[in-house]
């Protein structure tokens, strides 16, 4: 019943990344880019936005004849046309001559700046007097001021977010090549696990953590594949480790918490062909029961049965191996978020602790508030917003300490 | 050309959700409610867990037992069963007496507490010796003490995270009643829109803002319902308002920024039947431009034209009314984050400033970097990760001032 295994830190745990890669790339439309990270390098075609265009309502002018206009000496402009919407310009414009325009219009040749129309009098059809002087390029934006040709405008490894999505529509990209969406096996194990319809006898519990799981999947984006529940039964447990292996990217176990089941996991994955077992422990609370192998070129991992070490796992670890796998490469934007701890917590040594923690703002101070309860409560992280890390070699912190929240 | 109306604050065009209703619910599988919220409460059936379980794997005793035990005078057990993972366990537990248990086993009657295997040691297959006492409830979650029967578990009008996909899982509802996902109808408008596929000619503008905008109500986890581009056409521009009033549950207008083009959107929806103009003009930058019609019971967008104030109109303003209509009803969890300003930055009085930032660590500090550039210009985007509010009331803020950043 005993097992001794030496135990990775998170960090350890953290460094096995480089034992994957991501997976393959496709072209996708552009409309359905959101939430995708790019796979290739996003180079402009052309100048953005292509043409001198106003960003005010206002008069196109050179901006030298303003210089000097007041409310108390205006300068007077000869009006010489007026540019419409999503047309050229079919004249030049000179000093002291000033032609109407409106927001995202393009400037006539000679213009180098707009002057707001609250800045104007209309004296009669062709003239306009100005109250204020602008300087050159002020309310316009230039031909190559969004972007030059040529400039690399998003590099690979980037999460398309909606205004990247935007930018790339914009450079004319109708399509673009993308790192595809990576799918997850979930492989519920253990013999007390019933399906969530039927009614639990005494000693069996429903399979709360494939849904878990699957959230936590969907929320980051990924495509989740359910398999189902399996005994404890190794022939069984390999052939749908097998079979999630050969359709999805990357593979979970979880649900059974038994020291039995975790024996099967350990024994289905070393059987497996061309396969190795990277983690067998893990100094991490909750999540201590955490086994992860490589199968081939994917990683499997075996998730703690308790359902709030689960979530805890998943969280902290295997959603940074999924974000490889889906070719994030740029810098974390995962912001940690600064708060007041309002009691005591004490925490192992050697050991990473992760602790719910509620977010509660008062006086202007967020707080953390840790939220009591065994991590076989699934109620602890309803209440939870949050999870406060606490390092190795940190024995506990006191009440007041200002800390870093992870978001739930 | 010079329009003269009321603009309205933020804090006036936010209270006018007031005047909209959250769209309908429908029955879901439970495996499809991650990012759904709740349209009825949730309440427990049965006791969760239902049965008093190990959280540890060792022996159930009787707790009293066990009391005063140690390493130097262990107290000794007899060993009188193993619980089988999933098995009701045919036999009471009597003080002195132990049965070994797996974590997730269901306790034997009689039994309160668990000792932990690490501190025990196996005499023969009848006797164990313990090390260490055990309290009441030690290492057990007890048949009730995640809910309790009849317990209000969730309720209406919660976002369903993978918590609490799984508390709904485990609970036995294999179905739930969940707000309908809103589907939101993008018009784009303006002579000077074209299509991402064509070649701009000059004063020409490829649609930009449908993808940056379909995006973020993806990122809201609602539907876009994309209507193409409609020309500076009043019959045409009504005929698809109308269309995507009749499809989706509010609509966008976007992309023109012209006069021409707003004269066109306010014509449009006041000619519509059973619609009032709200808010003509918001007193917030970037973003005034802002047209909020209701038509019949659904909100009507007129967004600004220049990309960036499209997007922060859209985050800040129109999200808000967006999560309403899905039916969301909990605390506000979106938290801002305290980040220290690098350089001044100026505002003007009985404004709402956004200004876009970039977040940096330095020293354990977040930075908040305003980005420099004009709001017509998507890169100010790109290189932004989060947006910082300036008050009314405001001048400007001092470089080193601590402020909440909302993240892009």
């Amino acid at each position: 019943m005993n097992h001794f295994f030496k135990v990775k830190s998170l960090e350890e745990v953290k460094s096995l990344i480089k034992e994957f890669s991501p997976v393959g790339s496709e072209t996708i439309p552009v409309c359905d880019a959101f939430s995708r990270i790019l796979a290739s390098d996003l180079i402009a075609p052309k100048d953005m936005p292509g043409f001198r265009r106003a960003t005010m309502d206002g008069y196109a002018v050179v901006s030298s004849s303003t210089f000097g206009a007041s409310e108390s000496s205006p300068a007077w402009f000869d009006i010489v046309g007026t540019i419409l919407m999503g047309e050229i310009p079919d004249f030049d414009l000179a000093p002291g001559q000033a032609a109407k325009i409106s927001t995202g219009g393009m400037l006539p040749k000679g213009a180098d700046s707009v002057v707001m129309v609250e800045h104007t009098e209309i004296v009669d059809d062709f003239s306009v007097e100005i109250y204020k002087s602008v300087a050159p390029l002020q309310n316009v934006i230039d031909a190559s001021e969004d972007f030059a040709k040529q400039d690399t405008v998003l590099s690979k490894g980037t999460l398309i977010r909606p205004q990247e999505e935007g930018l790339a529509a914009g450079l004319g990209f109708a399509r673009i090549e993308a790192y595809k969406i990576p799918r997850v096996g979930i492989i519920s194990t253990g013999d007390e696990i019933i399906p969530i319809g039927e009614e639990p006898a005494p000693g069996k519990i429903r399979d709360i953590n494939s849904y878990t799981l699957a959230g936590f999947i969907k929320e980051a984006r990924a495509i989740p594949v359910r398999y189902g529940i399996v005994k404890d039964d190794l022939v069984a447990l390999k052939a749908a480790i097998k079979k999630a292996l050969d359709e999805t990217d990357m593979v979970l176990l979880s649900g059974g918490s038994s020291v039995g089941t975790r024996d099967f996991t350990i024994d289905a994955l070393s059987s497996l062909p061309d396969t190795k077992i990277l983690v067998h422990g893990m100094s991490v609370s909750p999540g201590k029961p955490t086994i992860l192998a490589k199968a081939g070129k994917k990683p499997v991992w075996g998730l703690p049965g308790q359902v709030v070490s689960a979530m805890v796992v998943l969280k902290i670890v295997v959603i940074p191996f999924l974000n490889m796998l889906k070719g994030l490469e740029q810098k974390d934007r995962s912001i940690r978020i600064p708060a007041k701890l309002t009691r005591n917590v004490s925490s192992a040594q050697g050991r990473r602790d992760f602790i719910r923690v509620l977010l509660e703002k008062k006086d202007n101070q967020l707080l953390a508030k840790p939220v009591l309860g065994k991590s076989g409560l699934i109620r602890t992280m309803i209440h939870a917003d949050g999870l406060l890390e606490i390092g190795d070699h940190v024995e506990g912190l006191e009440k007041g300490t200002l800390v870093d929240i992870i978001l739930l």
